[in-house]
C-alpha cells in the first residue's frame, strides 16, 4: 500500500507544486500590520485545503493572526502536526532576482532545480510536504495510518504571543500522543536529518533617547548627547574580545558540550569553510576557540538586528537625533532563563546611559533552549522511515534557530516533538531570493508517507 | 533719508511677511533629488522678486540647482550679499505642529510672534531681510545707498558642491568689496552680534559590508560577522572617555583659545544651564575640562548624524544583515585640515575591520575652519548700525556651524566677510518646528537698512 502511496505522490508532483505556489502567492507577512488581510487569507486557503483531503478544519480566532486546527479520524497514535503560514519581510525587495510573492520554479547553474519565493523553505514549503502526504494517503487509501490533527500557526515569525495561550485554551482539543514539527532542516542535500536540540531566544527592542527634539550639530555638537554615539557604545560593550557577551550572568546555565556529542559531532565532516564561503564569508566570528558547529548549536550569541537614528536617507544631514534605536536578539542554549537575560540586558544598558539620556525597552519574543532526548520508539521509527527514502541514516544535529513552539508543546500539552525537516542552510530564509529544494519538496513529501505508515506499526 | 527708509519698513512689514510667506511656500529641499523642481522654482521666484526692486538678475544652471545672481547699481563700496534658498529636510514630519511648507505667525505662550515653517530661520526669513532692506531704499529713494550684488546658492544644506566652481568661473563678474553673510545668530533676543569665527566641516558616510546577503541570526548567529556590530565597535571608538576624538593626528592645527578672546567670552555671560535646558538637557557632553561656549566656538567635534543596518520597521526580524551605515561629520577648529581629518578617519576604519568586512566611503562636504579679523573699518561701521537699531552694542562671537561660502569668497574672490544674522539659538534649524523670531524679521530688515546706510558713509 506505501508504494501505492509513494507511486501516487510522484505522478502527481505537479499539482502539488500548484496548490503549494497558490500559498505562496499570499504575502502572509505576519509582523506587518498592513498584510492582516493577507495572513487570514493564507489561513482560509489551508482551512479549504484541508477539507479537501478529509479534515475538520477552521481558522480559530486569536488576538493575532488566526490559527488553523484541522482533525483527520484514524489509528493510534494520535500525532499532531505543526507548521506556519506566516513569512518574513521581504526587504531589501531590490535583491529579489524574482517578485517574492510569484512563485516559480528555478534552475540553477548547477541543473538543481528549486521554488522560488518567500515562505518556500520557511514554513509553507516544509508544512506542505506534511500536507501533501497526508492527501495521497487519503486519495489512494481513503483514511489516513494515524490518528492526524493539524495545527498552524500564523504569528512564528512575529514572536508567537498568541499560540501559547490557545495551546492552553484548547488542551483538551490537541492533547496527543506525538508532536511533529517540519520547520527544521537536513544534514546535507542528499542526508536527511532529526533534530534533537534547539536553541532559545530573546528579543529585545532599545530605544535611547537624549534631547527633547532633533538638533543642529553645528549648534550643539560636541555640548549635547548623541544618542547614537551611546548606544554605539552600549552594543560594542557587549562583547569582549574574544567575542564573548559580557553580561553579567549571561553564561549561567551554559554547559559544556559532552564528549560523546561532540564526537557524533565530528563524524558529521562538517565543512566549515563551505558553510560560510557559500555566504560570501571565509572566517569565522564569535566565541574564540569554539568549532562553528559547537558555536551554532551549542553556544549563546548576542546579535544586533537593526539600528537605526538620524538621518538615513540619500545626502547628508548634520543633526544630532533626539532618539536612536536597535533590535537585539540573544540565542540561548542549555538553560539560560530568558528573563534574567533580559534583566541583565537592561541593567546593562541603564547602567552605561550618560546623565540627559534615557532608555526604553520593548520585548519580542523569550524562550527557552530545548534538548530532546536522542533515543525513543518514536525517533527510531521514524528515523527508519528517512533512511528507506534517502538510503543514509538521518543525521542527530543539533539546530542553531528557536521553534518555541517546541518547548510549549512540551509544557502546555505534555508532548515530546519529533523535529524533522528538508530545508537546507543556503535556502535563504529571512533573506532575498528564499528557496526550497524541488526535491525536498518531492521526497519531503514521500519521507512523511513512509514516516506515517511507520509511526502506526505498533 | 534713513528715517524716512525706516518708517516705510514699519509700515510695510505686513507685504514683507506676504513675500518671505511665498518664498518658504515653496519645498526647496535641496538634498533631496526629487525636490529638484522645487528649488528651480524657489530661484526663479527670487530673479523674479529682484527684478521687481531694479537687479538685473537671473538664475545661473549649474550641474545642481541654480545660483540666482543679482546686480544693482550703486556708489561704492560694492557689496556682495550671499544667502541660500534651500533647506534641511522636514523628518520627522509627524513632529511638526503645522505643516513645514505652510508658513504661518504663531503667538508663542509668553507672547513672543514668530515665524514657523522650514527654512523660516534656515536662511529664507534671514535672505529676505536683506532683501527687503534693499526694496524699501528703491521704494523710498529709487536708487541703492551702495552698490549691490545678489547671490544666492541653492546647495548649502546638500554640501555646495557647485559654489566654489562657480565664483571661480564668474570672478569677474562677482568681485565686490566687501561680502555680506546672513547666515548666523544674535548673542540674544535683545542683543546683536556678528560672528567672527566659524567651525569647518567635514561629512563622510561609511558602509560597512560582510556576508553576501542578509543572514538569519539563527542559522548563522554566532560564527558570521554582522555589519552592525562592526560600525558600532568603530563608531564607540572614535571618543576616549575623556570626550576627546581619538582619530590619529585629528588635533593637528588645533590650537588653545587666547586669554583676551576668552575674557571677552567670559564678559558675554553665557547661561550655559538655560543653553542645554532649552533642549531638554542639563549636562554638558563633550570634552572634558571645557566650557560649552569654549567647546561650540572652538573645539573640533565628531558626530554620527545617521545611521542603519538591518531591519528597522516595526515587529522583529532575526536578521544578520549584510551591511550597515553611518553618516559621520567632523566640526573642525583652527588650521585643521579636512583632506588629513578625511584620511585618518578611512584609515582608522579600515584598521578596524575583522577579516570578511569591508568598507566604503563617500564624501558629502570639507571645508576649513574660519577666523576672519575682530577689526577693521566695515566691522565697526556694521557694529554701529547694529548698536543704533538695537541699543545695545553687537556681541562678536564665534559660530558653531559652517558656513564654507565664507571660506570659498575669500580663497576664490580675496573678499572678506561680514556676518550678520538675525537666528536664536532655540530657532530648530534643521528640527521640526523651526521658526524666526517676528522681530528678528522685523529688526533685521531695519538693521540691513541702517548697515547700508552706514557703508556708504565713506
Amino acid at each position: 500500500m506505501l508504494d501505492t502511496v509513494l507511486a501516487f505522490i510522484d505522478d502527481n508532483l505537479s499539482a502539488s507544486l500548484d496548490r503549494l505556489f497558490a500559498l505562496l502567492s499570499i504575502e502572509s507577512i505576519s509582523t506587518d500590520p498592513g498584510h492582516r488581510d493577507s495572513c487570514r487569507a493564507a489561513a482560509e486557503w489551508l482551512t479549504a485545503d484541508l477539507a479537501t483531503i478529509g479534515f475538520a478544519a477552521s481558522p480559530r480566532p486569536t488576538p493575532g493572526h488566526p490559527i488553523v486546527v484541522g482533525h483527520h479520524a484514524g489509528p493510534a497514535p494520535h500525532v499532531l502536526f505543526y507548521g506556519h503560514y506566516d513569512v518574513q519581510p521581504v526587504d531589501p525587495i531590490e535583491l529579489w532576482r524574482t517578485p517574492p510573492f510569484e512563485p516559480r520554479v528555478a534552475t540553477l547553474s548547477d541543473g538543481r532545480k528549486v521554488i522560488a519565493a518567500r515562505g518556500a523553505s520557511d514554513d509553507k514549503g516544509q508544512l506542505m510536504t506534511f500536507v501533501e502526504a497526508a492527501r495521497a494517503w487519503h486519495a489512494v487509501t481513503g483514511h489516513l495510518p494515524v490518528r492526524v490533527t493539524m495545527l498552524f500557526e500564523g504569528e512564528e515569525e512575529s514572536g508567537s504571543a498568541n499560540l501559547r495561550p490557545f495551546l492552553a485554551a484548547n488542551a483538551d482539543e490537541l492533547k496527543a500522543d506525538l508532536a511533529l514539527v517540519c520547520d527544521t532542516g537536513m544534514w546535507s542535500r542528499e542526508r536527511p536529518a532529526i533534530t534533537t536540540s534547539l536553541r532559545g531566544l530573546l528579543a529585545e527592542e532599545v530605544v535611547v533617547t537624549a534631547a527633547d527634539r532633533d538638533l543642529h550639530s553645528g549648534l550643539f555638537g560636541g555640548a549635547a548627547h548623541n544618542p547614537i554615539h551611546v548606544l554605539a557604545a552600549i552594543l560594542a560593550a557587549l562583547h569582549d574580545g574574544d567575542g564573548r557577551v559580557t553580561l553579567p550572568g549571561f553564561y549561567d546555565g551554559v554547559d559544556e558540550v559532552p564528549q560523546e556529542i561532540k564526537r557524533q559531532w565530528a563524524a558529521l565532516d562538517f565543512d566549515a569553510a563551505a558553510f560560510l564561503g557559500d555566504v560570501g564569508l571565509s572566517v569565522a566570528a564569535g566565541e574564540k576557540g569554539r568549532s562553528v558547529l559547537e558555536m551554532l548549536w551549542a553556544r549563546p550569541t548576542c546579535e544586533v538586528n537593526g539600528i537605526v537614528g538620524g538621518y538615513i536617507e540619500r545626502g547628508f544631514k548634520t543633526v544630532i537625533p533626539a532618539r536612536a534605536s536597535a533590535k537585539v536578539s540573544f540565542r540561548l542554549v542549555g538553560d539560560q532563563d530568558p528573563v534574567k537575560v533580559r534583566e541583565s540586558f537592561r541593567a546593562f544598558v541603564r547602567s552605561r546611559l550618560p546623565a540627559d539620556c534615557s532608555a526604553e525597552f520593548a520585548s519580542f519574543a523569550g524562550g527557552r533552549a530545548l534538548r530532546l532526548p536522542v533515543e525513543g520508539a518514536w525517533l527510531g521509527r521514524a528515523g527508519a522511515a528517512l533512511a528507506a527514502e534517502w538510503g543514509v541514516e538521518p543525521a542527530l544535529i543539533g539546530g542553531g534557530g528557536s521553534i518555541p513552539v517546541v518547548a510549549d508543546l512540551k509544557e502546555v500539552l505534555g508532548l515530546e516533538t519529533l523535529m524533522i525537516g528538508f530545508g537546507l542552510d543556503d535556502d535563504r530564509i529571512h533573506s532575498p531570493n528564499e528557496k526550497y529544494e524541488l526535491s525536498s519538496f518531492h521526497h519531503g513529501i514521500r519521507s512523511w508517507a513512509r514516516i506515517l505508515a511507520a509511526l502506526a506499526e505498533q
